[in-house]
């Protein structure tokens, strides 16, 4: 991606996300896309997680959860793609819009009854609820800025894997 | 956390694991924890994630998005995060149960139907269906490594929020 690729908005190069939406309008089964990571346990509650070709990602516990604390753990990993999630989210639909954003930030926060992933009770595992506070800071009539709100929560892959029963199957090898 | 501390397995500290399993016992209210992730966009589709006081993890999208190609983007992240929890899962649990590991790795996989995201169609912008194959080598019998799997399904906080519909409340500040 090469600043000589298009007209920009944001940064975000509306000639290449335009290309995307024909593509995918012109052959819906080019819009059918496969994700991956693979994780590596290292020792104790540490493990690393690949994505292509990036250098590894680390994953650890807080030492009030018995971890060594070296990085984030995975329920605020998930947290943080969320928050990233929605900032592409943000960024893509305010281009397209014609809405130039200045600042946006993204605090993520959710609740874990920790008895279940203890062992001490049944049921819910999880966060119980999740809440992302968006700032977003643009001259952008405000009505504009709440069109492009609702547009992204319509549409965030992150945002609708959460808020939706999504079928997980772990598989343990023979 | 130091290897003075305890009896260990697998690296896990039994001592700290079993203290944080009786003051939940003893106090549901110890059980708890709000976890939190902060988002700030940088550029087009790159972003980073702060949690507590770990360096920034980054984040963008593909060039076949119309990224800058510089991170994992969020929905491998979310990938990566369901990875990383099942390994705390299976270290913490087989730890418990007198299982030693000799080595896990964890694939996940995911696919996604863009056009949802690229605002070409309405419905459920995430993951259809997640997998994630586990391989766990270990000398323990092998029931006792498919009761220690069943144990991790039934306890695995990002494995619960992606399986169970929770709600997600992203809030424009005004």
């Amino acid at each position: 991606m090469t600043v000589e690729s298009g007209t920009r908005r944001n940064g975000v190069d509306l000639e290449a996300v335009g290309g995307l939406v024909r593509a995918v309008t012109d052959d819906a089964t080019s819009a059918q896309t496969t994700w991956a990571a693979h994780v590596t346990w290292k020792d104790a509650f540490a493990s690393e997680a690949r994505v292509r070709t990036f250098a590894p990602t680390a994953s650890d516990e807080p030492p009030a959860m018995g971890g060594g604390d070296t990085a984030a753990n995975p329920v605020e990993q998930l947290l943080s793609a969320l928050g990233n999630c929605l900032a592409v989210g943000y960024a893509a639909n305010a281009s397209v819009a014609g809405i130039t954003i200045d600042a946006l930030t993204i605090d993520v926060r959710g609740d874990i009854d920790l008895r279940v992933f203890l062992g001490v009770a049944e049921g819910h595992a999880g966060f119980d609820s999740i809440t992302a506070d968006v700032t977003l800071l643009s001259e952008a009539p405000r009505e504009a800025v709440e069109a492009l709100h609702a547009k992204v929560l319509s549409s965030s892959p992150v945002g609708h894997t959460l808020g939706s029963a999504v079928p997980v199957d772990v598989r343990l090898a023979s």
